[in-house]
């Protein structure tokens, strides 16, 4: 099993510990950044690993498109293309597959964007062509090209990326469909799971693992059903995926379902829940016994000039582009470990630098809101370790936080 | 005054020594890379200054309108609102308010569009509604309302901003006009200098330094006038601006003409070439005995993926976009210190960045680009300090340059 369980906390789920992949440890719980396109957007490699990440997701459905994983792979993989040394997972492709198709959940439950699962909206040039039991047929938003991704697809094109984990290929299944279509959809991600761990018990890249994804929507009788598929089947870990309901708390409901069947001698499964970065929803997640996470959420709301800071009363964040900071000498927050905070700069100047679409401000916002994660995340897991989770967690959830100094 | 000089070289004008600012010196002959907007995009002043270069240049014209000259002025000004506590050097916004009348320069040349003078085109929303005596009436690409840039108030704008040095307000003499306009162009830009002066004298900031510019077209006699008009005018230095001809070795003429006026009693006076930022450019300007360039090429070709490079036969540059780099395992160069080159990223990595419009790559080749251009700057300084410039300058037109590792 890749996970070591170091910890556990006494009044919730939770679980502290290593994730061991053929790059390294992930120490979790874990956020994990978006390098979608090869690369965190703005970033450096050297950066993300000293704002404490162990691991970043890749695209396979972008990175087969462009650059091709033919290319990637005379690299050695994404680790040697993108210069990133330490563990990656990558996405499988079915999610911004089906997107094309049924639209992205973001489309779909409006007062939630974040919860786009991978977070990449696909461009509107790209088509779903069809979808059929071998795989999905779709046009390429690149160039136009008539391209399938099948499950066997989708996993050569993860062994060429020579990630350290990859996901089997599965349907999202949307939010707007019916049960019925929900479990035809949900079955069909269970006989794809087997034929992805066929072709990769057969082709796959040693050490490369890979995660079964759960699906079932937001009925508790299929997604606990799916776990037990998933956990059945024989793959390295499992990520929850899917439409999870249309608000926060039918979300925590769902994920429990499935974390419900994961217990006892399952536990040592790694737990993935896909497409989630809310600050509140990192906290329940965590006590709800998730591992790792993978959001587009703050790289995203960094480059558009939005700031996460320590205020649930505005859903932890700070739109910087409002008029209200133009003047204010404040800066972003105290304690963060950041560039911009580390030097005290001006919101008004990240705001003049938002509002101006400027690049050193996406780069900045984009590095404290990944840093304010990185302390977030490092907080939960020591709360663990230390039997206090409920103590941080509730601190957390009442703003009485502020981030300690930077982690030696 | 302002200069010190150094050393000088034997066989030619060229010399090195340091421009004293009230933020401290600036050893030259030094390339200045924009701030245009209070950033140099994508890269942090902290980066900036590693990468050895002691000023930037910001940008009258554009920060008057967003954010303002008031707001910057309550931040202790450009320094504190940008965060670079080194010396700033702000142009004066007659280049970018002409430019909305007649058209850049690079509009006008097209084969060499890095002449641009201070490289940030006009959005095309603004428009300049007259040209009178007094100054020059536009409208603003921020918000469409009327604007009014005279010497005083351009002056004024610098004074907000703090700059270490402010250039006078001139007019950007064209390249497509007579001479007839030109001479006139020229003694209305001599007037302005006189009231930039004056408004300085009783209301600058203390310790801040004022640059003429040196108008005067293509015209030998001209630029010489201009330049000794600007000399003689109690000015703390001196910058070589508006139309210098259709092609380079036209340009090194025109630079010249008003460099012989510049010797003697006046060789202290510190002098600016105004936009100007080729490589070829950069080694002849510093024969010629110039002391500071500015320039959008480096960081402007950086953003849309051209890397700077020892090559002379091709401009020094390679356009990472063509597909001919698509597959190249090549790094940039080698002994570069930037982050691209001493982690040794492909060419075809850093091609499919800049043809994706990824944030990351903009920010590797600009910050490649200015590392190029500080190496070639300190190696040329250093030359004219052991008395080998000419074997420096001659290596490197040869392309037998490659750069020595980091600066200590």
């Amino acid at each position: 099993m890749a996970l070591i369980i170091e910890a556990r906390d006494g009044a919730t789920d939770a679980r502290a510990g290593r994730l061991r992949t053929a790059h390294g440890d992930v120490r979790t719980p874990a956020f994990v950044p978006l390098a979608t396109k090869a690369t965190v957007k703005g970033l450096l490699p050297t950066e993300v690993k000293a704002l404490g990440y162990d691991m970043v997701l890749g695209n396979t459905f972008h990175l087969m498109l462009n650059p091709g994983a033919e290319l990637i792979e005379r690299f050695g993989g994404l680790h040697g293309f993108m210069d990133w040394d330490g563990p990656i997972i990558t996405d499988s492709g079915g999610f911004q597959v089906f997107s094309m198709g049924h639209g992205t959940i973001a489309d779909e439950i409006k007062s939630r964007p974040s919860r786009a699962r991978h977070g990449e909206r696909v461009a509107r040039e790209g088509a779903i062509l069809s979808i059929e039991e071998q795989g999905v047929r779709f046009r390429s938003y690149m160039d136009g090209s008539e391209r399938f991704l099948s499950p066997e697809g989708s996993m050569a094109v993860q062994s060429s990326l020579r990630s350290d984990i990859a996901l089997s290929f599965d349907e999202c299944t949307p939010f707007h469909v019916d049960r019925d279509y929900t479990e035809r959809s949900t079955e069909r991600t269970h006989r794809w799971l087997e034929r992805c761990l066929g072709w990769h018990a057969e082709h796959g890249p040693a050490g490369q693992l890979v995660y079964g994804i759960v699906q079932g929507g937001v009925y508790e009788d299929m997604r606990r059903a799916s776990a037990r598929v998933v956990a059945a089947s024989g793959c390295d870990g499992v990520a929850i995926g899917g439409s999870l309901g249309a608000e926060k708390a039918q979300m925590y409901e769902v994920v429990g379902y499935a974390v419900a069947e994961l217990g006892g001698e399952r536990e040592r499964l790694p737990r993935h829940l896909l497409g989630i970065g809310d600050v509140d929803d990192l906290i329940r997640g965590v006590e709800l016994g998730i591992d790792t996470f993978d959001c587009a959420m703050p790289t995203r709301l960094g480059r558009h000039g939005t700031a996460l800071v320590p205020d649930p009363h505005n859903r932890w964040r700070v739109d910087l582009t409002k008029s209200e900071w133009r003047t204010s000498e404040e800066p972003l927050m105290e304690g963060c470990s950041c560039h911009a905070c580390t030097r005290g700069l001006s919101r008004a100047y990240l705001s003049y630098l938002a509002r101006s679409g400027e690049l050193t401000g996406m780069r900045l916002l984009t590095e404290h809101n990944l840093a304010f994660l990185a302390r977030l995340m490092a907080d939960l897991r020591q709360g663990i370790f230390d039997g206090r989770l409920p103590e941080v967690a509730n601190s957390l959830r009442r703003a009485e936080y502020r981030p300690k100094p930077p982690i030696r």
